[in-house]
């Protein structure tokens, strides 16, 4: 499933395929987020042409609506959102704790009501492998208890506790022949805690882990001791999935730690701000600077938008409110996202990946 | 500039080519509406591929926001927006009867408010063509006054005189080698001032007859009435355009009187109300019914749309709020319209319109 092909010589950073269901994937990789089964605004055929190999999209979301059966019955997620290469599906966790009202949890699951339309919903392991399976995703996670930042030792303690329990369920609850489950290692920022979650999860021996709870209210440096203290503790030999991280800087931080996969809704995100990425760093392209600014995006980059549109076009679709502004910001987004993934893999396997990362770093304003 | 094909031998349509500036079109034809510089939610590259020819957009819109200047600076409309194929602009006259506020006209040109900030602005016949030229497109319209509906007759005729006065100084304020101008035939629903507004103009002899002032509330058969009445007072040999007029059985009747060319807001619109054409009349995908319909749109449509996507995930993407839902049925609308018009030049040129006419409306449910 997971074959590295080469190691940077002067860090962690590996390129690798991953091959399992519908994914055949060069590894490190950006996955743009399809929350509710599109990657908003934009077609298959976009994210083809972007490059985009594996998508992720998002349980909870998908379960409340339009509800896992009827996509089970649309023949699985791939035909019904018409996509024909790699899904991964989280767990649903990150949302329970983020997104609905009046959660409650126990050991059995998380009780909580929609935020959609206030319904009452009981999530346990078993359930969440089950909404998965019906999804028919390449990649499963394992249902997980995300403990809020800042959190107290005790609380993050108890949250890799419910974790491992509920992952070992996840792991029996699991049937599938094209579906591929993924472990999700918790504990907040304390290392001690990683560690454990990273030991409890390794004993199951899944063929892949994810670094979770990251990314969430906890300042970069913090975050960035949580990746280079996971490197020591995940296998080597297992692909390793940064969930929810997805700034430039962040995503060659994450490599240089040994990160394969990655996904972030900041691309997407930034796009409905009126935002864009350059290699210079982000302009918000809304503003008044820009209105007669006849320049593409970012002279570097080899997307359509680039291509054929100026920053005086798309400020101007902006101010008049044309949903193709969100449109072509968000192809240019995950165009450049994908696009840097690329470059850096390029750069690993000619063993200058710390090159890359210093002169990208050098010109790029956080 | 233009060339007739040929005629149907039991009807007034006619097939032919339109060809001028960056126009290369078969006629009749049915051009989308991209007001804002922009077909809502398209891309150029996507009207390419649905075969779409000449775009409208609209000088109104585009004067107040971003500015004709500012499009000049950038090159032009076509420029601008990225757009190769045919452009045609309106006078800006129906948008200032209908959308802005506090508006006075007198025979020098018409004061009104923005409706964007209100601020306050005076259009004159001679600032509609300058306008027009600094956009660049291929064919101008003149400045009319568009009476509303229901008006008397007084005030229609004195609306018609008003159009002649303008469009005789729009012919005189307009120079341009790569812009033709087209005069617009108002008049409302009474026959005597259809033809007097209709010969006013031809002695002006403009290369393009349009008629304006209708689908302003009018019933059917009074629109019809017009159109018919229309065939009979313009010159057969000069394209004539329909403005303003789109559903699918309009469309046929107006080719079945000899019109060329057509443009309406309506599939994007109705795509924007969750709305779809099909052979067999308008669908509301947002309805429960469609909740587990796997088909397509429309089961005869060769579009992008109908061979990936189905009801029920659209369906899905309307009530989960998501813009490419838009986007989808906005393709597949104006799709289906622009085959549609593809399907009726066939059969002009095979001599059987009026059998291809009779079987769509028996099809098709209004």
């Amino acid at each position: 499933m997971f074959t590295i092909e080469k190691n940077d010589p002067l860090c962690q950073a590996r390129t690798g395929w991953l091959k399992t269901g519908h994914i055949e994937a060069e590894t490190p990789i950006f996955m743009p987020v399809g929350t509710q089964a599109t990657v908003k605004t934009l077609t298959p055929e976009d994210l083809y042409q972007i490059g985009a190999s594996i998508i992720l999209s998002n349980t909870y979301h998908l379960y409340l609506r339009p509800g896992e059966k009827l996509i089970k019955h649309a023949g699985g997620l791939h035909r019904f959102m018409n996509w024909e290469r790699g899904l991964l599906t989280d767990s649903g966790g990150f949302q329970v704790f983020s997104l609905s009202a009046m959660r409650r949890i126990s050991d059995e699951g998380a009780e909580f009501r929609s935020h959609i339309d206030g319904s009452s919903h009981f999530l346990t392991p078993e359930k969440v492998m089950q909404i998965q399976m019906d999804l028919g995703s390449d990649i499963a996670m394992c249902f997980d208890e995300c403990a809020p930042y800042p959190c107290n030792y005790e609380e993050a303690r108890q949250a890799v506790e419910r974790t491992t329990l509920w992952a070992k369920r996840c792991r029996e609850a699991h049937h599938s022949d094209s579906q591929v489950l993924f472990g999700i290692v918790q504990g907040n920022v304390f290392p001690e805690l990683r560690l454990k979650s990273a030991e409890d999860l390794m004993a199951l021996d899944f063929p892949g882990y994810a670094i979770g709870g990251l990314s969430v209210g906890e300042s970069k440096q913090e975050m960035y001791h949580v990746m280079q203290n996971m490197d020591g503790l995940l296998p080597r030999e297992r692909p390793r999935y940064l969930m929810g991280v997805g700034a430039p800087e962040d995503l060659l931080e994450g490599m240089r730690c040994g990160v394969d996969m990655f996904d972030c809704v900041l691309p997407t995100r930034l796009a409905r701000h009126g935002s864009a990425y350059t290699r210079g760093g982000r302009i918000t392209v809304r503003n008044r600077e820009y209105a007669e600014d006849f320049l593409p995006l970012d002279a570097d980059c080899g997307c359509m938008v680039c291509q054929g549109f100026s920053r005086a076009y798309l400020r101007h679709l902006i101010k008049a409110g044309e949903m193709l502004a969100h449109r072509l910001l968000t192809y240019h987004n995950v165009y450049f996202l994908v696009n840097l993934m690329k470059e850096a893999r390029e750069t690993i396997r000619q063993g200058r990946y710390m090159e890359f990362y210093h002169s990208f770093l050098a010109g790029y304003q956080i």
